[in-house]
């Protein structure tokens, strides 16, 4: 299987760090090929604006990321960065986004990375989401980190589910552009454990990361389940553990 | 009362600048006082790094954020474009972000905002956060537009409840550094409805901010609904509408 790691952390000596230097040398040995791309190593730009696009703009009055997007994809004037990566997406049977949580999301640089790459006409475009979208057949992983402790993400904890609070990355971003979703590995507070505790977590990532295939999807509903109005169809029982029956 | 206005959009003539303009309109007839941090126009960096922090790092050899920030904020060497921002959170009484949901969530340059303005030690610390945080006393309210209609992000919808989808944001940012939470304004895909429509949006934005005062806030549950491990206690019903009981 061909992967890419998109990781985004500044430290390379950090757990994150830790986390995506065990997934190449795991995955590799398993007999996959992996990429990283290691975004504050290569200082990716994080805000799409106008320097995304090489060329003439499809509307130099009115700047529309997506209209801008879709214009540069189909005239080759996207910005190399941009292609580089990509590319990489193309290439990638796995995409797994290794990061730090902060405030209940990926890192600027990260979000940025998204923003940019998967782009109109690249990622997503008319009629093509969810079930039909364009990164359909390919598989995505969140591994992550946290300053706070599993407990504090319980339910009923006072920062919420983390499932709930991963759902905008799980679904708005894999699920939308078609990916295939691999449950998350969340590694709570590891500047706050012992080594052994660290080493618990790089063994279970291990073990989680040769067993991709026998890995139970994320579940959710199939655009069938869906009316014309995009909800879930009378009769159709929530099963997404985030969404809810009306 | 002192309102900052977050904006964080590439173009000054999309629908999220004339709320932005509204905005600051409204509030400025009705005797408010406004700035506004527009973030595309003043190329704000959006990426946490090791420019953030001008002198000697607590730690050369490893690169910790929130290490680094709180040091950077003690010893007065913090980088000036986050001591500005800073400076106009501390200022206003009323914290809003204008943005348009990319990626169920904000823009990167606004997420890096975040990152980089609430550092560790200005807007949270040991022991400070939730009820107990350090912007304790002042307000915040997310004004967002979306490229997909109300109906997916009903509870039922495919894209799942839109106040679902901005709990990381209510809950993960604001109220967790001590903000009380006015609920959103969301205008649905302005770029696919009518001027009539738009001016509709407009109106009840407007409506909204001349009645701040008479808008409940969003709900969380105080820190003495949660134990020691900051689960709610037994016999604590939930009443965020995003935790559950267990």
């Amino acid at each position: 299987m061909r992967v890419l790691i998109v990781f985004a952390h500044p430290e390379p000596r950090s757990f994150n760090g830790a986390l995506k230097d065990l997934a190449a040398e795991t995955l590799i040995a398993a007999g996959h090929e992996v990429k990283v791309s290691d975004l504050y190593a290569a200082k990716f730009g994080a805000v799409v604006g106008v320097d995304d696009f090489l060329c003439e703009r499809a509307d130099p009055d009115f700047f529309s990321v997506a209209r801008e997007q879709t214009h540069a994809l189909k005239n080759g004037a996207m910005a190399d960065e941009i292609i580089a990566e990509q590319n990489k997406v193309i290439w990638a049977e796995l995409v797994i986004f290794q990061f730090p949580m902060w405030w209940f999301g990926m890192p600027a640089i990260l979000k940025g990375w998204v923003d940019r790459v998967f782009a109109r006409g690249f990622a997503y475009s008319a009629g093509r989401k969810y079930d039909t979208g364009m990164m359909r057949g390919r598989l995505a992983m969140v591994s992550a980190t946290t300053g706070t402790s599993a407990e504090t993400y319980a339910p009923n904890g006072i920062d919420g589910d983390i499932n709930d609070i991963l759902w905008p990355i799980h679904n708005g971003i894999f699920r939308y552009t078609g990916f295939d979703v691999l449950p998350p590995h969340v590694a709570y507070m590891p500047g706050k454990i012992s080594t052994e505790e660290r080493r618990a977590y790089l063994n279970c990532y291990r073990r989680r990361l040769i067993d991709i295939d026998g890995t139970p999807r994320l579940f959710f509903h199939p655009l069938g389940d869906y009316g014309d109005d995009e909800r879930l169809k009378p009769g159709i029982v929530v099963r997404s553990g985030f969404q809810r029956n009306v």
